[in-house]
């Protein structure tokens, strides 16, 4: 099965279940999916195992079952038992090979930047409260020096063990002032590192807020190391799985 | 001093203060204002009474004082004090004669509708779920059938005291669907009488829904009598005061 699931990462220690005692959202899924398919073994995959705070209204995951509950059924039944910050958009059958990691061919994330003077009461949970003026030309000048194929090593999170490849496909990065003054920045890669998104952000805020120029988004990337980045991970809950392209 | 103030309305019982123990907007505003003002006697006077549950983002607040405090600081000096589901978003001085509520010369609500046939686990504090689709050519045919100048007493709240006349200059009543699928309905009157918008919402959504025809929103109106009314008021959770023109 392949569903599209939706939630709100504020009370969540981010999607993949790491020990006990911890409130993910693969936690939770499971156990709203594990009485409907009794017997059978569960395993969760999802596109984007997406870090503390993180939101979702894109966020795919397959498992395989034997369940006989028809397909329409599946969306309903769930979010009856899932709690509120979380819900199933939709659910459809999917190839026997079909895995929700795996299988993607796109993500795209979106990060919220709030830059009014005051805080927001109605956008503090899902956008970074910036309080300087923003200058979106310098950070668009930025943004197109990263996109392409590259090595984003410096945009990694910072320890983390980044896997085989640091070359990425970022296809997408675009810049958008909405009338409310909310400032979305919109990201497309074929995959991205741990903390990726959250680290491109955080270099585009410096170079908004006039304390970077533009050159230091492609310089950082020319380093190909995270210690030669000077910019921290913007905050977690700017950040939303937008979509999963397959 | 005239203050724009937003608030999250989940957790408030309305916007005026009702006797003790509830939680209302102008009293949590009032504990933040009075121990800047300090012996000054505070009245608050807001552009809408907005009932419990119902959101803002452009509610206008007016009250006097003799505070030396700068006006640049009175919008960070609250925020500073204020729970996290309200905000100041902008203090000015207002004239010797400006009245929040009896100098507005028109407000904006919008309603929120998601029809998505699953709940929304990022939008269900501030939207309504219907799961049928709505008809919007039939709402908009209705809408326009309902602005102008019109006694509205069938659109009022059950049972209460509508004042000295319950006819209201209705100025604007559209609809729009966003991509993500919300439907948004913007409502502008010189003023409305109490659940007034909410109740031509619940007519509206009926009539989308095929239950009503769009000819019903006109007879209802005709009627001049709540009790003619078929309709219930809709869900407070969905209305978000937007602005408020002086």
């Amino acid at each position: 099965l392949k569903l599209i699931v939706e939630y709100d990462g504020t009370d969540f220690r981010g999607f993949q279940s790491q020990g006990q005692g911890n409130r993910t959202v693969q936690s939770v899924l499971a156990e709203a999916i594990q009485p409907i398919i009794g017997q059978d073994h569960l395993t969760i995959h999802a596109a984007g195992r997406t870090d503390t705070g993180v939101h979702a209204v894109g966020q795919v995951i397959s498992f395989a079952t034997a369940s006989q509950l028809p397909i329409e059924r599946w969306a309903i039944a769930l979010n009856s038992r899932l709690p509120r910050d979380v819900a199933v958009a939709s659910a459809e059958e999917a190839p026997d090979d079909f895995h929700a990691r795996f299988s993607a061919r796109s993500r795209t994330y979106r990060y919220a930047i709030w830059t009014r003077r005051t805080r927001s009461a109605l956008w503090d949970r899902y956008s970074l409260h910036v309080r300087h003026p923003l200058n979106l030309a310098e950070m668009r000048e930025a943004a197109r020096s990263l996109v392409g194929v590259h090595d984003f090593a410096a945009y990694k999170r910072a320890g983390g063990n980044p896997g085989p490849t640091t070359v990425r496909n970022l296809q997408r990065l675009s810049i958008h002032r909405l009338p409310s003054g909310l400032i979305l920045v919109t990201v497309t890669a074929n995959a991205f590192l741990r903390s990726m998104v959250r680290n491109i952000i955080g270099v585009l805020i410096e170079i908004g807020k006039g304390d970077l120029p533009p050159a230091a988004a492609q310089e950082i990337l020319a380093t190909r190391e995270r210690i030669q980045n000077p910019c921290a991970p913007a905050a977690p809950h700017g950040l939303c799985l937008w979509r999963v392209e397959y």
